[in-house]
């Protein structure tokens, strides 16, 4: 299997993001070609230490690298991808990779 | 469920981060109460512009938050916490939350 994950700095607003995000954004990102389950965080991103600069993660599972990357370049995935400039307002870091269970 | 995601970035020697993280690390972590899960990544860890920070990310999934918090306060937590210091020469980001599916 392989993650998109996502996670969203801190917004300007976090209700108005919420509500895009969950209104908007998730059905946009459902519709990408190959996406097998996507869990996001429910309550505080945190760190060990305390707070962290994250207001919320998503974790995007898809089968591997190579079909995130479609994914990602798909009709769907542009729309996706677009719609983060409305409402990712506190910045987003993006990260792929494969996985294996040990 | 919740996840522990612990974000490696990129060590000095990175064979000899892999050769600990896979012999000693690993096992010390899993040595936790309550760990249900642990991925890591495979090949490189990128970003949908190129290359990322980070040279792995593990995944480790128990019940709920507080299920993360008592394993990190537990000795065996507190041994693997204490390894890290060994081997972890780049830095290492690490996030707690809970998840639900959408």
């Amino acid at each position: 299997m392989a993650q998109l994950v996502v996670m969203y700095r801190a917004p300007k607003d976090p209700a108005a993001f919420d509500r895009h995000y969950f209104e908007t954004h998730v059905p946009l990102a459902k519709r990408t070609p190959g996406l097998r389950k996507y869990e996001v965080s429910q309550g505080p991103v945190t760190t060990p230490a305390g707070p962290s600069a994250y207001h919320l993660v998503a974790l995007l599972h898809y089968d591997d690298v190579a079909a995130i990357q479609k994914a990602l370049a798909s009709a769907e995935g542009q729309a996706a991808v677009a719609d983060l400039q409305g409402f990712a307002t506190g910045g987003v870091d993006i990260l792929v990779f494969d996985t294996r269970a040990v």
